[in-house]
């Protein structure tokens, strides 16, 4: 199996950045990726203040995959998602949810083994390994690996885990993909602005869906589809991840807005991502009931 | 058991409202009540243009709690949740999260039967009944029942269903309760401003909890606690949800702010209730494996 080294990190997705490698649709790849700090912080003693930020927020790729033009769809299956055994969790001043607050830069480092992070002696949480920030490069401009949008990236969605599908737009020749920013636990919010950041690999594979595209990056799980949007605020966010659930329920039922907007309101479920980067995260989630795959992806 | 009919409604809790009935701890209550339009609108021809305003988003009450006192904490136990067989779903232009576009204003009546909604012919959802507005009178001023704040009221969130314990702070004697909006079924978000509105009846009964009050209504499921906060927009509510439950976290675990603030990254879930009401709300859910009523109270 093909695998791209952590040392294959962009800061940034722009189609100035070489591919590192090549896939075709259904192979196999595994990317190794570095903590979102790129491994700068290792201890307790390792503060925020002394971080290089031109090392923060890496992703691995860019990867083309072959035969992925302007206008098709790229699926990512995510096959699997490991982690080291040792994360880290950082606060700092001015940021989060809680930003107005007045308080410290603090690190804490957590152990990590079988499925469980330790937070502190009696307390533990499950282990949900996720991806952070996956995305394919934009055409027009150039984007940093820690900012989100329609091309994905640092989306900061807890459940794009192992098992989970993701549509992407592909804006250029090989869709050139990228992701990093493995979190071993996050919950809706990542309130402080860091969650559970540690070093590991996904195991993805590709599909192409030609000439047809998601407004927004769309997830699948098991049971529903959810539409990834942002904005600059929560609320703006909300509007655009609802107005994308809209569109899909009129194409989906040959309904007109107002059947579809009401229906929103019985069955689309609006959740927050991230309330804590560049852009605040929000997910429109519908049941597999109610949609389908064709209707998210615009012709 | 007694009962208290829908013509006992009020539109604002405020202390001038005299109590229509009076309860002691532990006592059974059935409040019946009227739809959130006040049962104006009855077919698809009754459109919201001649709606009476001031009839709409009543209470049924206010109740009076035997021996309840300022700095208590009233537990609002709900028994069972009943609606009738008809609700009535609304657009209305410049309204919910999607107020920018241009729509027309339309009525959609559903028939409720067999735990379910039917939508359209071939739609139907599982029907799952919540109190939208719950609340308590507050001291020093007097606000719409169609808001929400500190107090409860329209709070419009969906797991406020038969089965689960809301903890409200008591600002007067007797509490002075109203609760009604009942929903056949709402998604987090309420997106068009409107859910399936319906008349119903609620059973319910309370418990009081001496000299300890919760900084926002916290709702109790079976696995977790919910912080039910609101704010001018939804970033401003969900500041004040996850700073609720950073300082419940700290009382709980003895951690300094810095701690709880990271484990919230982790451990608390912000998630959207209502982006169309007066004000937006965002709830903390914090799972009971690591946060105790007790902390949620301040003293």
């Amino acid at each position: 199996m093909k695998r791209v080294t952590k040392s294959n990190v962009i800061y940034s997705y722009g189609i100035r950045h070489k591919p590192v490698e090549c896939v075709k649709t259904g192979e196999p790849l595994t990317l190794m990726t570095e903590d979102a700090f790129g491994g700068q912080i290792r201890n307790v003693e390792d503060k925020v203040e002394r971080l290089d930020w031109s090392k923060v927020d890496g992703a691995t790729g860019p990867v083309y995959v072959d035969t992925a033009e302007p206008g098709d769809t790229l699926e990512v299956e995510i096959l699997d998602v490991k982690t080291e055994s040792k994360g880290v969790i950082v606060t700092i001043p001015k940021h989060g949810v809680l930003a107005e607050k007045s308080f410290k830069s603090s690190t804490q480092t957590v152990r990590l083994n079988s499925g469980l992070v330790h937070f502190e002696e009696n307390v533990t949480l499950r282990a949900r390994p996720m991806v952070g920030t996956i995305g394919v490069t934009p055409k027009e401009f150039e984007v940093p690996t820690g900012s989100l949008g329609k091309h994905g990236g640092n989306m900061d969605v807890k459940e794009i885990t192992a098992g989970v599908k993701l549509y992407l737009p592909v804006f250029v020749e090989g869709a050139l993909f990228a992701a990093g920013d493995l979190h071993a636990v996050q919950a809706d919010g990542e309130s402080c602005v860091s969650a559970v950041e540690v070093a590991g690999e996904i195991t993805l594979k590709f599909q192409l869906i030609r000439n047809r595209q998601p407004e927004w990056p769309v997830l699948e799980t098991e049971g529903s589809y959810a539409i990834l949007a942002c904005g600059d605020t929560l609320d703006e966010a909300a509007e655009h991840a609802a107005g994308s659930a809209v569109k899909a329920l009129m194409r989906e039922h040959s309904w007109p807005f107002e059947k579809a907007y009401m229906f929103s309101s019985l069955a689309v479920d609006l959740r927050i991502n991230q309330v804590v980067d560049p852009k605040k995260g929000v997910r429109a989630v519908l049941s597999k009931d109610f949609v389908t795959l064709e209707s998210l992806l615009a012709a």
